[in-house]
Formats: structure tokens, sequence, C-alpha cells
């Protein structure tokens, strides 16, 4: 490390020769290898885009300009090179840096991500905020090709001619999403970056201009830069991106610091929004993430035992149950390794659909499909539903079409910060008509609830948390209709399911150790519709109630619960836990859940007090 | 009426020579106009198509074939020409013709729409269906050019050719959404229509083939017309439909119903996905219609009184506080009329947004602008929020933006049916953090809570339903915290807000004229954070709390007030009064809520039940 030093700042690195930014990358490079090993993290979006922010950290003034990150998980190198280098290797860990920008961790991030092709969006509302206040600043949003393809972002594009606003887009196309970039807007792409202008404007300039990153561009003033511009708009490529009022320019190679800064120095000073397309390898500067970008996008730290995992056991049930029903076909969003569907792509190809970072595409294609007599199951991380929760009610809950939703990464999910935790799905779904909601806890449960999708003639969702399955049994009567009795207790029962099922047996044991009433724990395998008659049997039995939900209390259903002992005049106690009304901080899950109060300590030190205060 | 006579049929729509197909079209147009005058609708959107969907129904079989309406509201000719030109006065009314595509009206219809952009999507769906069940029918999605726009139909158009299927895309491009169509995609049309292919072409044909609609071309079993696919083949601009693995045919004169089925007859045998480029007229046949469709795009029933409505108040407030602070911007998503922000555009053009059908972007460049230090108000129906819902949460409250979010026709809403119910932005709003919730009841209590709006350092979410905002005060302490005492009761007490308030007025009225206990009643204006202090007093004082509820009593207030009164400790009994867990059927707004229990009688003989109950 002969550049970036401890104490490492912005202005550092403004004062490093460009000859020596090169070396600077391989640095950064060699950080961010080093951390993600050790934290686990994003790799190889990050590793790609190096040389692209040193280059925008030396055109752009990273503290007046607005650098918007679209997803997030490329902004390692922006944020070690933007005064946080020092604190990098705390990078997902609690009270450490977030693996996303977020505006509380440094002025240096200006707008929280984590979910794709938001930033266009955002740039716009940036750049109109600019104007109308009189300011002047770059804004440069910063996105990756497969976030291109997202409804938001077109959304964002198709407006961009009626703002009469000015900003960057920078493309970064490394010709993948997490997986291989989906559908035919990639052949727009391929074309674009097939095109020749490039090499023929760069040996146009070499050859005339004998011009160098000491003297940039700038445009506006100076008259060479002004034939420099009639002539790239002579040359360059009709596409669609000059039919929606934006200048095309591209490709460019993404790992040539000078290009990058020459092309970006001649964007900033350009009348008009300008698209920077630029070329770069996922992965770059590690064979082994260059070689299968796929596998390295998202590295576990190092010493994860690999336990066999909920997603695994998900899609191996979803592939025996597709065996015997030839109407099942499975749907991802960009996301097949991470619900664990390679094998049934390979098993089904064509019963398996991966239809890029399109979640509302996803739900309502599933829905015609279902209308069309097949059972489409769509597998999707808990936080993305969010972006197709209209789909899901408009166009297969209100249908009530047999399509079935596997709700992975439900609950807390750990590092990955506020914008990937699952604390929706319950509060949401719990309002939406026809649709039943199953949490398993155990594989067994899982088989059990998929079983019922199947054959359920309306929408199905079924969430289960990330991470490892339990390995075993923890639930018996497989055939309970909604609620299944665990254990039987004294004076207080535990209702929960899912991750909290071990909590409750945990919390059981810790009660027969201490001498605190033993509670019953009852596994609620089926939140909606509520199974009413073992709900009111619990509560005819019982003191007191306990509801333990990873997931928003706010809309739980612990709150059915406390409608029902509300409605029903029963005197049972409720007690809660649950995540609060608040963004979920990044941290390990089990430190979630410890900040969060869902352990069985804490369950167990609630009812005690509680039970003092009733008696007092 | 000549043709259409009573218990008209597909099959006499068959029987028709082409040559009397233009006088059925306007016997169609005269029930639409007809009807919708009666009974209030869509016209605009309907009166446009009348000649493309007597062409689909010749050339296609609308029982075998799937037709998807995009949004649904251009569906009125195809009802009435598919066996229910019996039923169709009673478009939109209660237990009669829904104004949207319903599968449980008809077995012609095959998706339930209301929503834009979700034909491409379904389409794709039912295609593979076809395929994967190795079936014999067409699919066509029936779209208008600004749904084309949504980022839905996008992430449609992105991936049909990853799906290697076949159907048809029919483009109705009448230049309108509801207002003017929006964004730079309109170029890209406005280009497609200007090009003479299709003249060339027509011009080819007439020339050398002598065709004619009774010798349609089957593509591809007539080497003829494989010689005229090449030509077309040759001829045709390169456009971006085309890159994204569609062929573009067009444009064609929508209003020509033999041009019309013979392009559609050329579609239907092509071997690969084609889309139909049709220019139209909005309002085609009424001549007030077609000089101002935006007016006529939806029509009242005659007899409709104008009073004052919660959108006018809205936007006159919204008005005034924009005039005091220049960080106010406005937003709509193509609904400009209808959440009355005409006179604002006009008055601060500068500071007025009208996004297209683009519900997510506007969410996500709102929360941009925010960042960048203005006040972004978003006026949105309710049901359309459901479209941006992640935008809402990952881009505006996670990041804790001062975005007011202006929920219009929250609630019951009447005959648009049960995809334009505002029915959950109460339970999903409730489980996003940061969010504040209010539901005014009248205009003193709509400028309050946009004041405490206007000055809040986060994001606020302010509900009003469909309808006239009553004229003068029902709620007195506009100080008050989150709950404010309209009056004090006895033993009882009503909870509730917005449209709520009125049916708790007219509740404890009935009650003192029927000497039953006269309840209290209490304006919940503010939903989240839950008042807790005034709950607690409420819940300290009476015997019995009933919350009434114009959303999904699923995820609403009154579970939270169930959780409080299980959680405390309380003997309170709760009483429940909102929307049960169903699809909301269309019928008036009072015929809704006497369908669900929304009434002043319904509350009082529940409550005098239960009394009765609990005494037995």
């Amino acid at each position: 490390m002969d550049l970036l030093k401890p104490g490492f700042t912005h202005k550092d690195l403004l004062k490093i020769d460009d000859e020596n930014l090169p070396l600077l990358a391989d640095e950064v490079r060699a950080v961010i290898i080093d951390t993600v090993k050790k934290n686990g993290g994003h790799l190889g979006s990050s590793l790609g885009v190096v040389e692209l922010t040193i280059a925008m950290l030396k055109v752009f003034d990273p503290l007046n300009d607005r650098i918007i990150f679209d997803v997030g998980h490329q902004s390692y190198p922006y944020k070690i090179l933007t005064d946080r280098f020092d604190k990098f290797q705390t990078l997902r860990m609690k009270d450490g840096i977030s693996g996303f920008p977020r505006r509380s961790e440094s002025p240096y991030d200006h707008f929280n991500t984590g979910h794709s092709s938001t930033s266009i969006s955002a740039a716009l509302g940036y750049a109109k905020a600019r104007d109308l206040l009189h300011e002047k600043r770059n804004v440069i949003a910063f996105i990756g090709d497969a976030s291109l393809i997202n409804g938001l972002a077109f959304e964002a594009l198709n407006y961009v001619q009626e703002t009469h606003t000015n900003f960057i887009i920078i493309l970064n196309d490394n010709t993948h999403s997490i997986s291989k970039r989906v559908g035919g807007f990639s052949t727009v792409l391929a074309e674009l970056s097939a095109n020749n202008w490039y090499r023929a404007v760069k040996n146009f300039f070499r050859r005339h201009f004998h011009t160098s990153s000491r003297h940039p561009y700038n445009g506006n003033t100076n008259p060479l830069a002004r034939v420099r511009n009639l002539l790239k708009a002579f040359v360059r490529p009709i596409n669609i991106f000059d039919k929606l009022g934006i200048k095309y320019w591209g490709p460019f190679d993404g790992h040539d610091i000078k290009t990058a800064m020459r092309m970006m120095t001649l964007a900033k000073n350009y009348y008009k929004p300008v698209i920077l397309h630029f070329n770069t390898v996922k992965g770059k500067g590690l064979p082994e993430a260059e070689a299968d970008p796929t596998k390295y996008h998202q590295v576990s730290p190092s010493g994860t035992v690999k336990a066999r995992t909920w997603s695994e056991a998900a899609s191996d049930i979803a592939e025996e149950l597709a065996m015997k029903d030839e109407r099942i076909v499975c749907f991802t969003a960009a996301m097949m390794t991470g619900v664990k569907l390679e094998r049934f792509s390979q098993t089904f190809p064509d019963r398996f659909f991966d239809v890029g970072i399109a979640e509302s595409h996803m739900l309502t294609m599933a829905a015609g499909l279902a209308a069309g007599g097949m059972r489409p199951w769509v597998f999707i991380y808990s936080t993305f539903l969010q972006r197709a929760m209209d789909q899901l009610m408009h166009d297969v809950a209100l249908q009530n079409l047999p399509v079935v939703i596997m709700v992975d990464r439900a609950g807390l999910v750990g590092s990955d910060g506020d914008t990937h935790q699952g604390m929706l799905d319950i509060s949401w779904g719990r309002a939406v008509p026809n649709l039943e909601i199953y949490a398993p806890c155990d594989e067994d449960s899982l088989r059990d609830s998929m079983l019922k999708a199947s054959k359920r003639n309306g929408p199905t969702l079924i969430r289960y948390p990330r991470g490892a399955i339990p390995q075993g049994k923890l639930t018996v009567d497989i055939d309970a209709e909604g609620i299944a009795e665990i254990h039987d207790g004294v004076k207080w029962a535990l209702l929960g399911n899912g991750a909290s099922v071990g909590i409750m047996l945990e919390a059981r044991d810790l009660a027969m150790r201490e001498g605190v009433d033993v509670p019953g724990v009852y596994d609620v395998r089926r939140v909606k519709p509520i199974d009413s008659e073992s709900v009111s049997k619990i509560l005819n039995r019982y003191e007191t109630v306990a509801v333990i939900e990873d997931n928003y209390i706010n809309g739980g259903f612990g709150e059915a619960v406390g409608s029902v002992i509300a409605e029903g005049g029963y005197n049972t106690r409720l007690l809660r836990f649950g995540v609060p009304d608040v963004c979920v901080k990044h941290a390990t899950q089990s430190e979630q859940r410890e900040l969060y109060g869902l352990t069985a300590r804490n369950i167990i030190d609630s009812y005690r007090n509680e039970a003092q205060r009733t008696i007092g």
C-alpha cells in the first residue's frame, strides 16, 4: 500500500497524479477483496467500477455534486475513497460501514439505495431541486445495465425530456445483473457496444488535438471543444437514448481512467443530459470472480458453515412437485442463485422464467399463466416483493388465481441493511383478499404448506427466513388447520411461526430452567386466514399469550390476535415481540434479534415483569 | 337501430357483411353515448376503439382466443358485441355490467383489469400457458399508447424475446392517456406515425394482388403471402420494437375496419410477435368529446350535483401553501384533472410535474427532490399508490424525507369496481416506518393536516375520500394531538375518521332517537402514530368502543386499538365496522356502505345486539 494510507481522504486522492491512478485502483481492489473475504459482501460489482469511481472522484466534487449509485452494492470503492478508508474494515458490521450508500453515514452519500433502478428518478429529482433553488452542482446517476431494464428506470428515462434539466447518466455495462442480463434491451446495448464511434472519435482527437487529461475539454467556453461536440453529434449513431432526449456517448473502456475522466469532463460541460456508456468487467482484478461473476456477486464471510438453507429446501420441494404436476412453472427476477433455482432451471428449462430485475412484470405474467391454466410459482425475496404489491393485489388476488408466492429472506436478514429486511410481507399481505399466508418453521411444515398451496384454487404466499433450515422436526401436528400445538403450557402461551419457533422453544427451556411458568408453544403456520377455532381455544385456556413475530409488529399477526381478544371479550393479556416501527439497522441476524428483543431471554424477562406488575 | 337488436350476440356480428360494419359501429357508439350519459363511465376511450373492436371480433375467436384489454375502460364496445348488449344499460350499476373486463362476468373476458399496463405481461403468460399446454389460440394484448410508457409494460416488452412465444400487441394510439401523453417515448410513437410504410405497402398490394378482406392472407401457407412478408420486412423502418424482437407494423387508420381486419389477419398468421400500431381519435363520433378528450374521458351520470369535492379543497389548500413556501412542488401521474391540479399547474408551471402513468417513478423522483431540499407533494389515488409502495418505503420512508402523499379516492369509491377501491393505504401505510398518516373529515381538519405535513421533516400520508367534502365543520378541537373528541358519550364510543365521521354522527343521532345509549364520537384524525394518551383515556372511560373504517379492517386502525386493549388489559369491548376481507363489488358508494355494514343503522343494531348478548 503506497497510496492508500491510514487517514486517506478525498483530498489525498486529488493530489495523486493521473499516472499513478491505476496504482491506486490496484490498492483499492486489494482492500475490497480483503475486507469482503472477511466480512462478506458484494464483490464483483465493486471490483468492476474501481476505475470509474476514481475518475468520478477526480472530475466531480463529491460533496457539492450529487453522485447517486443505483442499487449501491458497487459503492465500496467510493466509500474507501471518500474519507471512509479507515472504517472500511467494519463493512456490514453492526455500527460499521453500511454495504450501501447511506446519507446518515457520510456527507458524500446523497441517496440511500439497496433496491435497483431508482437512480435516474432520484437524479431527476435532485436536478430539478437544483434548478428551482438556483444552485450549481452536477447530478450523476451511476447505473448498471441490469438495472436499466427495470420499469422504474424506464419510466424515469421516458420522463427526462419533460424536465428540461441537465444531468449525467453513467452506464456501467458489465452485461450482468447478478446473473446474466435478461431481455431485448440487452440487444440495444450490445449493438451500441459494437459500434465504432468511440474509436473513430478517439483517433480523430489523437491525430488532431494532442489531447491529454491535463487539458480537459471545458466544452462551453473553448471553441475547440465546440468543434469536437459538433463532430460527435455528427458521427454518433442514432439510438433509443437520443430519441428520449438524452445524448448517448459511448461505449468506452470503463477500466481506462484517463478516457473515463475525459468523457466525464465533456459530459459535465455539455448543455443537455448525457448518457456515458462504459463497458466494464464484473469482478475485474480477481481472476476467479471474472471467470464466474455470478458466484462472486455476493460473498459470504469466511468461515461460514454451509448448512442446508431454506432456499435449498424450498427449491427441492418445488422440483418434486413439478415432477408430478406439469402445470407448475417457476419464476425468479434475477435471483436464480439466491433462491436456488439453478437445478430447477436445468431440469425444466421450458418451465423456468428468469425475467431479470422486473418483479412487477413477473407477478402479472404469472397471473397470465395461471389464468391460462398453469400453476406458476414465484420465488422472490420479501424485500423485493414490495416492488410487486399492486400486481399481487390487482392481477393475482382480485382474480383469485392460483399463483404461489415463495417469499424468501422474510424477516430479519442481517447485514444487508434497512433496505433489504423482509419486514412487510405479513403486514401488507394480511390485507390482501383471497390470499392465504403460510410461515412454516421446518422442512416438514414447509413441504406441507407447499403441498397445500399446490392444491389451492387461489393465491398462496409462503414466507421463510434467510439462512439455515432447522435440522429435524420442530413441529409435530402436521395436519393442524392453521395453528399446531407443539407444547402444552401453564398460564401462558407463545404464538409464532417461521424463525420464531426456535426462539419460542428456547424460551420454554429457559422458563423451565429458571422456574418461570412454563409456556405453551404454538406454531402459527397459517397466518391468514386466522385459525379462529384454535385461537379461541388458546385464549380460553391461558391468562397471557405472547406473539413472537419476525416482522414489523404494526399490521402483524399479533394485531389480529389483539383484535380477537378485544372483540371476543377475553380476559387474556397480550404480549407482543417483534420489530418495532423503525428502520432496521444492519448487523447480523442474531444481533438484530437481540436489538429488537426477539430473544428467549427478553421474552421470559418480560413475562416475569408483566406478571409482577399485574399482581402488584 | 337496424343491426343491434335485443338478443344480439357475437354470432350475429359474424353474419353482418363487411360493408355494413361501419353502420354497426355507428349503432354501438349511440348505445355507448346513451348509456354513459345515464350511468356515468368512460366515454372517450370506448368511442375511439369501436372499429378496432369490430375488426378484432371478426378476425379472432373471442371465446377461444385471448383478447386482453389494458386498463379495460375501452371495453364497452367489446361488451356490447359479445352477448352483453341486453344488459349493457346496467353498466357500472350494482349487480350490473362492470365498467372493466371481469372473468366472472363473461367467458369472453379473459383478464380482469382496471390499472394500466398489465396486458403485455398477462398476454405473455397466456401465450406461454398455451404453448406448454399444447393448445391452439391467439393471444392479443390491446393497449393504449399512454399505458406503454409505464414501467410494467416496458418490463414485459423487454422480456418478449426471451419467451420464444407468439402473440399480438394491438397499440391503440390516440396520443392521450387521460390527459395528454407524457414523455420521450411519445416521440418514438410520433416518428412511427409519420412514416409512410403503410401507404407504400397498401398501394403495392392494391396494384399487384387485388386483395380484399374475403381473401385473407394466410401467410404461412400461401407463397404469395410469403412474398408480401418479405416485402414488408424490407420496407419497414427500424425501430425500438424490432430490437425487442417484436415485428412492428403500422401505423394504420384505426377507424378503417377493413384495413384493421386485414392487418390483424396478417398478424394472426405471422410467425413471431407483432405490434400493430393504429392511430385513433379519442371520443370519435361525439364532436364535443373529440374536441376535449380529457373532459370526456370519464363522464358522471346525468343529474350529478356539482358540490365542492375533496380534491378541489385539497388542491386549493396546496396552492395556498405553495404561495407561501417556494419549496413546494406538486406531482400527479396522469391524473391532473382527477386530483384537480389544473389551476396549480397554471399558477406554478415550473413547480408542477405530470409524469404520465408512472407512479413508481413519481415517488422516487419526489424523494430526489426532497433530498435536494424541496417539499414535494404527490397527489395520487389510493388504488394507484399500490403501484408505488416500494418507492414509498425504500426511497421516501427509509430516508425519512419530507414528501407528502395526498391520497385521493381513499376508501370506498363506488362504481369503478374492485380494482379501483382505496382499501389498502391504511393497512399498508401503517407498517411503513417514519410515515405519519392523517385522515381528515372536513375542510378544517384537511387544512390542519396539510399544515402539519408541510412542517414535518419526514413523510406524511393524507387520505381523503372520493366525492363531496362536508360543508361546514364536523370536528371542533383542531389542536387535538391525534384524536379529537366531537361528542362525549355514555357507555360507548365511536372512533373513526374521514368519511366515517359523518356515519358516526348519524349513528349518534339515531341512538338518541331510538333511546339507545348515546355514544361518544371521536375523530381519529391521525392514524399513525396512534395517539396513545387519547386512546387510553377513551378505553378507561367506555365499556365499548366501536371503530368505523372506510378501508379493509385487516391491518386497519381497529386492529391497533384491539392490540392496545389486549396489551393494556383493558376491559373495554371492541366492535369493528369496515370492509371485510373480500373483493369490493362495483355499486354506488352508499350501496357499498350498505353492503359492508358501514351505516348508522348497522352500528346501532350491532351495539344493541352486543349489549343484549353480554347481559344475556
